[in-house]
């Protein structure tokens, strides 16, 4: 069994040779410019591991890791558009170093040459992977369009919120696990299981995120924490802060949510007061916990030998003890 | 074999049957708006056509005659947003209906969808399909990217020109022909064939479009004619009006080009002046029956009876005999 920073080091391998130095210059910049950005390439890493895991042959997986890391980085184009975000992984989005344009085209092509990579080598396992691929794009739209639905909503709830970032975020680690699967020859109970597995860790790193935006160490966490705080976002921190609020506590947060005009280290400290006092860091990591075993217990049931296991239980691991 | 219009009322008819009254409803309500702006229906109607002259059996290609439809539209919906353009086929455009974020995130699912569709039914053939569908995709963007880059550039060839409407216009035509003969079984000689008649009968379809726009009968075309005049768009009649004028008259169309501030009416007129003068539409109709006629001369090699071949004959003859 390779270990994750092999797959790693196979991917970042395999994306140095990909060439994109195509015409109209306009068109592929953005490709290179993006990523080049880096990452940890957490979902191209979990192709290979999910066809190492029933081949030990995770090179196999090569163009269909490619077609995910592809497909995130479209969507991430096109998110930072809408979000209007400056900066992504400490540098210019796309939108901001080239233009909108640029962002929204560019990202078209990176989603068509994801179904290019996804297709390559894929022999019988075409429509499969195709099939798998369509129905996690589809669903990773719509968790982005409940996304920004939800902030012009007053009231969203905890399952409301936890199904928004299994399509925006989780599915799309499911189904970078599954494809590899599929493409190691993986039975489809079995294929399906590591479906479950990598949705379920996805909500539990995205829960992890959450947490680490307003309790992370800022040294360690490599950005400003208190983002999510000066946004408003509905992250499960603010949702759960507001059911369990006395009457007061959520006079104080509404008040905090409405002000137009603020000093944001003042609101940050006053909301992470209030998050203290109502315990929500062990009401998220609870939450959190509960995925993380549970899809430990979903790869407990998966018929292949414990030691083609580990790797995927250290990645696990790794992403929830994560500090950045 | 069925006529153009049997196979435009097949079509519509599986169009309409066709639901995307999905959650959430922000991400699904343009789709509807956008495809019940109707239009002609041209490129599904000719994925139709390829199958019907192959197979007589035109309604095995539905799926993929919607794949085209839908690339189509998420294509309009895309640039109408870079172009900032108000209106589509008489209607807001859907940025302008609902807003910029929702075009962007419902062209994208709208691609999506597209390939979902792209593969039902589509048997042994998925692969072509697919490599077909991501090459045509992959050209639509570069010719888009090359559109807006020559309206910053001053001197745009001829030959630049026509690359860019093969790639942004008439590659899709092709694309659309061939995918219907991959499904009627054509043959890869007589397959690609077709794709060549659908490409170059798409140049000339373009070419008849800058015609109309500045020659066109207000009346029969529709909307008003002379927006690429007032826009500056570097078509075939402009970039040969500047090939052959004398240097007056090229003083003339470069003031115009330059001024920021103008009579509309003004500018049409003293361009349309300089048109007659320099016989630009018959310059423009010779090169669109070049293309025209080299399409008829490919058609010719096809090895099917002439009986299966008339449809494609009317239906190219009605785009060029066509007043809007």
């Amino acid at each position: 069994m390779k270990s994750i920073s092999e797959l790693q080091e196979i991917f970042n391998r395999y994306l140095a040779k990909q060439s994109f130095e195509k015409q109209p210059k306009e068109l592929y910049e953005p490709f290179n410019y993006i990523l080049s950005l880096g990452g940890k390439r957490m979902r191209p890493t979990m192709v290979l591991l999910g066809c190492e895991m029933f081949s030990h042959d995770a090179e196999k997986a090569l163009p269909q890791s490619m077609a995910v890391e592809l497909f995130h980085n479209f969507s991430l184009i096109h998110d930072d558009i809408m979000d209007n975000a400056p900066k992504r992984r400490g540098q210019s989005t796309v939108h901001e170093k080239y233009n909108s344009n640029s962002a929204i085209l560019s990202g078209d092509s990176m989603l068509v040459y994801a179904y290019e990579y996804l297709i390559k080598n894929s022999g019988g396992s075409i429509e499969k992977l195709i099939q798998l691929f369509n129905k996690t794009a589809m669903e990773v739209c719509e968790g982005q369009q409940w996304d920004m639905n939800f902030e012009n909503e007053n009231a969203v709830s905890v399952s409301q919120y936890l199904k928004m970032i299994e399509l925006k975020t989780a599915v799309l680690l499911g189904c970078a696990m599954k494809m590899g699967a599929i493409v190691g020859e993986a039975n489809e109970e079995d294929a399906q299981r590591l479906y479950e597995v990598g949705k379920k860790l996805g909500i539990a790193f995205q829960l992890q995120d959450d947490i680490l935006d307003s309790f992370g160490d800022e040294k360690k966490f490599g950005k400003q924490t208190g983002g999510d705080i000066i946004q408003n976002k509905k992250t499960l921190l603010l949702i759960e802060a507001m059911e369990k609020a006395n009457p007061e506590q959520r006079n104080q947060l509404a008040n905090w949510l409405e002000k137009k005009t603020f000093d944001p280290k003042e609101k940050v400290k006053a909301i992470m007061d209030l998050y203290y006092e109502l315990n929500i860091r062990d009401v998220a990591e609870t939450e959190m916990l509960k995925y993380y075993e549970d899809a430990m217990l979903t790869l407990d049931e998966i018929d292949i030998p414990e030691i083609s296991k580990t790797g995927l239980r250290s990645f696990a691991k790794s992403l929830l003890d994560r500090e950045s």
